[in-house]
């Protein structure tokens, strides 16, 4: 085999990672995986993402594209393909069959039913590679059923957007728009690709949010996400977020892990606020990411982003590690992930029911 | 002459800027400014920056430094070379006795006693070019100096440093230490550089800060800013803001304005806390840069790093533009300056004297 050089399996790997966002949402329940496929003499001779349940994976999608230059080449997939027959083939036939030489792969398949792929495939002959970009694909797209994988419940992203001193709205209420066009344009983007947007009852009865993913012009996006209200609160008939626009779950709970056991189905929510549904995930420690939209500016006064009753001192702080800082127009993104503190008692493991009971005792704030 | 690359010569005007940061607080009334001299052959023999008062010039110093290699070379200045006798001698004849063929500097010296250096050196033969990397000089060390230049009054920079929902303080009044190690390291730095370092009463009473520019082990800074003291309630004796090891002011006023013109002597000020002198500076429009110290924590409760009494709207925002992100270990450094908002009520200027009465109607907050 010609010797395959390191920095064009990176980005065929990154390509993939590209290409496997359309795929966000829409491959759900299966992962949202991106293949590339490169010929002989390495050149990109197909691009690949997994479609929605029932349609082909990213492999065969690629391989459809490349046709007879994918003999003797290398498949570049984030994830070990699978080596199980579901409402389509096994990858691996597919791969085979296509006379691939060559798979690279980011991510070993943790699940039991799909994983082996990289065995029979070596057993065949074809050359494996795994863990190329590990890190850098486990961020990507495939982040949300990752994450599903290891903890049995949805990723959970805390989304943030406020001025340069943590406010989100007026004293006298008014909030709009505190982010620019360009932010604005990326959350309606990424709503497009979620499973659901959350909110707790305070925001949609001040707001009357719509909670849609649309286009600068109005236009609705091909996809929505399920909207989520949490809270007991009766709400009032003609609210915007229960009309017939996009699917809408009410969740009467108070505990977020009673909130994400009603969303059991889904791998990537987003909790878009307010203040006191922020809080209420912060405090029961099940952010896995947080993503502060922050405008350039000052307004010392009105509601904070946050709001908690059971903070008292500085020790009481959530700590988080900064994954990345991204320009919007005038405004930043800043992504973080929450950093363990096995010390704090919020963090351990608490049962639900004992936390039920307690939101409850407290619950007029 | 040998052609000189521009990249040359915007290396070494980037190389005058850092060797100007040296200068910055111990020139003071003079400008802080950086001179690398290229020889013939392009090859830096000199650099300097302006010494204290009293002392040489920057070009004067790097002349020094280059001897006899200075002849037919260049010399690059931050600032226009100055053509006037003061307590030394103009640059301009240190230039010409030196045989130097060019000169490039990046701002023309907005002084009258000091300008016309560009003037006197060509007339004389030399080649020289102004303007070069003036933006990027004029955001250096000579920005304080500039600013009063411009202006009549010190540049003030507010300072916040607060976790992502904007807390500078837990409930129970905690806030040692928000931000990390290399944060702090970075403040007291700048500290020695400074003027003046300017809080409340509220801030000296609460904390008892030394307001000192200290090494890690705690070794006071050579050079030490005065520290301003801002209100009207009787300080305590005893409290470390008032020790002897660093000179300080106290300024019984309320109105920014006249908090100013007590330190109508300096250039570069300031404004450390707390929330209600930040809102006090940016309410009257008298910030000149916000930096923001961002720590990756979240508390959900306390207070907020601005209060500000007279916002009612979102249109009271104040607006800023980035100028800057910075990552100090985990925290961020965050760097604005403001948008001119030129409908904005506030953003006129008005009687010092009225607005002084009207802080004081309101002062009981
Ligand atoms: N700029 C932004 O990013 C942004 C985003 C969203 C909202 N906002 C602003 O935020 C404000 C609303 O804030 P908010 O705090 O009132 O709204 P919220 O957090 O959306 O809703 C609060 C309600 O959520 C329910 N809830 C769910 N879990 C809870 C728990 N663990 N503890 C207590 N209550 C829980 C309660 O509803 P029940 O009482 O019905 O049980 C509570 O009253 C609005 O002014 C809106 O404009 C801004
Ligand atoms: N994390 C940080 O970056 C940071 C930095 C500094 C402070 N802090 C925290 O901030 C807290 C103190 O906040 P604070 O707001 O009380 O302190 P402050 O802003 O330092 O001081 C407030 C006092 O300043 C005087 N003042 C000056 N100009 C004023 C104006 N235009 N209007 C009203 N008063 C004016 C008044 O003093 P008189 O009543 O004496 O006239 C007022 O009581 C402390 O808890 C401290 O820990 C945090």
């Amino acid at each position: 085999m010609v010797p395959l050089p390191s920095a064009v399996v990176d980005e065929a790997m990154r390509t993939a990672v590209a290409v496997s966002e359309s795929a966000r949402g829409i491959s759900t329940p299966n992962p949202p995986v991106g293949a590339v496929i490169l010929d002989a003499e390495h050149r990109v001779v197909g691009t690949g993402a997994t479609a929605a349940p029932g349609g082909p994976h990213a492999e065969v999608v690629a391989l459809r594209e490349a046709g007879a230059a994918a003999a003797g080449g290398t498949a570049v997939v984030t994830l070990e393909p699978c080596d199980h027959t579901g409402r389509t083939g096994p990858c691996t036939q597919a791969l085979l069959a296509a006379g691939v030489a060559r798979v690279v792969h980011a991510l070993a398949d943790p699940t039991p039913t799909a994983a082996g792929g990289a065995e029979t495939l070596t057993r065949a002959g074809v050359v494996v590679e795994s863990g190329r970009l590990a890190d850098e694909v486990a961020r990507g797209p495939l982040r949300f059923w990752l994450h599903r994988q290891r903890t049995g419940r949805p990723h959970v992203t805390l989304k943030l957007a406020s001025t340069l001193d943590g406010r989100i709205a007026a004293p006298d209420g008014t909030s709009r728009w505190i982010t620019g066009p360009a932010a604005r344009a990326a959350v309606h983007a990424e709503r497009a690709r979620l499973d659901a947007i959350v909110v707790g009852t305070g925001t949609v009865l001040a707001d009357d949010p719509a909670l849609t993913a649309r286009a600068d012009d109005g236009t609705l996006a091909v996809r929505q996400p399920l909207r989520v209200v949490v809270g007991r609160r009766k709400l009032p008939a003609g609210l915007r977020v229960l009309d017939d626009t996009a699917p809408t779950r009410v969740v009467r709970e108070h505990d977020p892990q009673a909130v994400l056991a009603a969303l059991d189905d889904l791998n990537d929510v987003l909790v878009e606020g307010g203040a006191t549904l922020a809080g209420a995930f912060l405090g029961a420690d099940l952010v896995d990411r947080l993503v502060l939209y922050l405008a350039p500016t000052v307004l010392g006064a009105g509601r904070s982003a946050v709001e908690s009753t059971s903070v008292g001192t500085l020790a009481d702080a959530r700590g988080f590690r900064r994954e990345s800082v991204t320009a919007l127009g005038d405004d930043l993104r800043l992504d973080f992930v929450p950093v363990a503190v096995p010390s704090h008692p919020a963090a351990a493991p608490s049962h639900p029911a004992a936390r039920t009971q307690q939101e409850q005792t407290c619950s007029p704030e």
